[in-house]
């Protein structure tokens, strides 16, 4: 079927080729009038403004907004005021979940459908698929569910869950109606608040053993700012991480993907020295921190994995400068230049 | 080449016949006769004491001890009291691997190698083979290599990383000798923490997105101990979690043996009522934290995970205690009956 | 001066008390004629409506809004339409400060100036005076300053801080102009989630050192869901918890109000055989969690801090069984009952 | 009562000059004349040697050890070759208990004695007393009580709990016989680990505080690093730190010596100008999160306090690291450069 892209960066243009050799006709627009002419050199018809890229498309038109998160609801309402009732757009960005549902609201009275779609996969997506997590009307969603079954990885990129029997679900082929507007987003920010958690646990692992050989320092590299070691004999190892990362990926119980990116990022650079620690963080970490303290439900993994990224930015520092003022108040502690 | 095992449970009995499927020869004891019997009927050498097994093996003898974890320091001791110079015993359990470097400390007079072996796999390594983490002295460990290269998964269980060329190492294989003694559980420790970590950011998601819906509940359900929503409006979901975690192994970034096996147990029991949420903890979770003090790392998600542990089997009590007679003190707030 | 105050719960009487006995004119209503009545007879002006009540303050009006949170913003506008250009409402309840900015942005139209004030001192306020964190317009909370002045501690209530010389500071009498509106209970929003991380520092501080005669447990009591302690021999004690907290008064660095009532609760209940643990957090420990996501500030501890009081309530447990149940599909780990 | 002080650093120094003000005979000795030479002009009885400072004391001897740390045990050892049995050494440093129970256990066949006395106060005790947590035998901690009663702030120090009646506990005076040998020790170490937990409150708290005008950054500050503000009105604020903690020690709930500490420290250096935000961690911090592990006891905030010192020294680095490798790999984002 038919689908028009707004937004032609390394996702749009991926999502667009994916659809094109599935089959499907897309129209695509993107400020980047070379973004455009790239992908019609690949199949999809190039349009020049979004009025010409409304025109190209057939009612009920759908289209599919891919831009940068603080442009998606621009985007969607001047896409509406060229769309006609019965219309859909699509938002298939980093949305926090509650703009959907607002924006949603507002198209009710031009009669303009609205859906939203959390996106994963990464670089890897064209090849592997992406995995679609989908909110919206049953109606509108199950219209569209042909161009999804394209996006998505398909039945054959896992094994089947055992216990499972008859025609595979949606799920099972690599995307989902997960609820009504809103609840694609919701899901992808979870998944990607599990996410940060998980490379949290390996980041924090791995740092565990990369200074397991801190007993083999002398003990005058000590200082007062350090506990000495009790015991400095258990400490000796000094373990070749990129190999440990690629024997976990073989009948361990941490396989995964991540795992997987893990072991080729320690291959590019086994001692990661074009890293310099600062880790930035999205909306999705955050906005899960925000939905585990309304609903009052403990988070203490995943919060904590976020908090570590602003500490790698250096966003304690006025905190631990607090910390070295007391300290120096009560103990007549001299904190430790910063050399 | 001859391996002896002692202990039939199940991790020993499916070594032993991954081994003997391997075409090694494996020479067996286990105080449960019948164990002995059930694999020896598979093709094991079956022995009925320590002595027995002992005269079994041909020297330069190779033991693998997979005893309880309480029972493996006496095992070992007895088995070296049996054993000659030259002979190896393999500790294959759930050691703390500074029990390891005491052991082999104390065997070096007898002559008596001593090699520790991590091993992850669990119900499913008989098939998918055992991801092996090894500590010990590199001929040791070298002499021993087509056992660890017959249990372990193989080249084939997991495509190739990226940028690696040659002749694959033994960690493509799935077992990596680590280091020297203690190494492996060492490993395999921080291993356990990193699972810890996974899993609890599998749980505290789906914990949010399973209370995605509390905004449909009216207000007068509500009461003094929860602060009311502000907006009720943005958590009216009601996300079918089984489905989630299935649409998740296809091209997500989450995608993980851990999450295969969510999926697996949320179709076996989709509203998990056959568990109660007593979540117990094995020696490898509260070693990793303890490395991590002693390093002086940062370990926040991977002591989490384990804290989240203790308290679902009521270990926060008398701290939650203490919160609710602060309270009533100073504010004269009384705690909520645990009706 | 004038104050008009609504709502005689603890709180608005005990700061109707205090403005009393210093000298101050205090109009009160409530929808209870019981309270008012009760503050009629120490010398209060009763009023039995809102109506009667704005009648009977003389302009420029000052009334204070001391009634539950979720009925603030209700009648501060109920008490706007009754109000006239030039009058002041004090919101002195637990309003998220996002609220008071909304509604002083609402009142601009009609004239009427808003002041936020966050305040501190529970049951005990009314002998030791309240903290006050005002926030406003400067020329209006200069106007109140006389109230404020009254209805805080005062300079004598703390030593001087060292390094401080001549005429005491607001802050030293007890109240402070933080800033703009809202200010106040941003400062007070701080301030508890301040306090819900001490109060969690004391109560796990006294979980450790209650347990630590877990050693003593003999070894049958231990079961595969507990870890054995390696070495029992350490942890033999039997503390006098009631003790502890009342040596620590005196001369310790954790010398503290908190660890006063601490100590008063030990000896009112020293097992708390009349509490069941089950914690109640009120706005102020989410909205700084939530603030300090926004901000991108780590908060570790403050964050701990809440998600132990949801722990408390029960609100881990399909997290927890999620964990379970994972167990049980990679170990066969079968959890143990609840009793 | 006669007391020998090995040991007369700052702490050693005020411990003899409050027994020698009490009235109290103090023999005393350090590997520095000069500090030995300073307490003898102040009445102390000077010793040159190990030696006669062991003959200088009447038996039964009691001698307090205040050694940094590492030397303790040595220094026990040393002394209890001159002494006699009947003798009692006190261990009044930083141990760690297990230390205790170990020098106990040795010393047991000589027939001298063991107190371990944790000492709270820093450099405020001489003035205000220390708060003193002991462990030993009932019989010869009794007959050292004297000494500890003047040592100990007294019954003054803070107003009596209410509920208490009768003659005033040691607890109410301010030392406590907390239980056998390491006892005082472990008591110490709670202490500092609820220390830790307050003093990461007040950290993390007033750097949210500091942070509260982040919505005044102009959005061209912004970057892909960091989300950007849903809501910059609500973060408009510059809030005068200083004052907020002075306001803060006058009837509000956080009110404490750390936060009067925190006010001074805030006078003397209101931008914190002179930290670099590098903290230190001692030995009890540490030794609290293992007995925490240890016991199966939750400690998120404790722990969480500790770690974040880890992180202000740099500590967390590689796991940094790691994440932002991980992030190239699977979204390839680039970790913006430390500038």
């Amino acid at each position: 079927m038919q689908l028009g892209m707004i937004g032609l960066g390394r996702m749009g243009a991926n999502l667009v080729r994916r659809l094109t050799r599935g089959g499907h006709e897309c129209v695509v627009y993107d400020v980047n009038a070379d973004a455009v002419a790239a992908l019609a050199a690949e199949g999809a018809t190039g349009t020049n403004s979004l009025e010409e890229f409304a025109a190209a498309l057939t009612t009920p038109r759908a289209a599919w907004v891919m831009v940068p998160a603080g442009l998606t609801g621009d985007t969607v309402f001047k896409l509406a005021d060229l769309f006609e009732p019965g219309d859909t757009i699509i938002d298939g960005g980093n949305s926090y979940y509650r703009d959907d549902i607002e924006r949603a609201k507002a198209l009710v009275p031009k009669g303009i459908h609205y859906v939203d779609v959390g996106t994963s996969g990464g670089v890897f997506g064209l090849e592997r698929g992406f995995c679609l997590m989908i909110g919206g009307e049953p109606d509108v969603v199950k219209r569209l569910e042909p161009l999804f079954a394209t996006i998505a990885p398909g039945v054959d990129a896992a094994p089947r869950t055992p216990g499972r029997s008859g025609e595979p679900t949606q799920a099972e082929q690599g995307y989902l109606h997960c609820g009504p507007v809103g609840g694609g987003h919701f899901v992808k920010m979870i998944h990607n608040g599990i996410e940060y958690g998980m490379m949290a646990a390996f980041a924090e692992g791995l740092g565990v053993l990369q200074k397991a050989g801190i007993g083999r320092t002398s003990a005058a590299d000590h200082d007062a700012e350090t506990t000495p070691l009790t015991h400095p004999e258990y400490y000796q190892y000094d373990f070749d991480i990129p190999e440990v990362a690629e024997v976990w990926r073989r009948g361990s119980v941490v396989a995964s993907w991540l795992l997987d990116l893990t072991a080729v990022a320690l291959v590019e650079d086994p001692e990661l020295a074009t890293f310099g620690g600062r880790v930035s963080d999205s909306g999705e970490g955050r906005w899960t921190v925000l939905a585990a303290v309304e609903e009052g439900v403990p988070a203490h993994v995943l919060t904590a994995s976020l908090y570590e990224r602003f500490s790698s930015r250096g966003e304690a520092l006025y905190s631990d400068k607090i910390l070295s003022a007391m300290r120096k108040q009560f103990g007549g502690h001299h904190e430790k230049p910063s050399s």
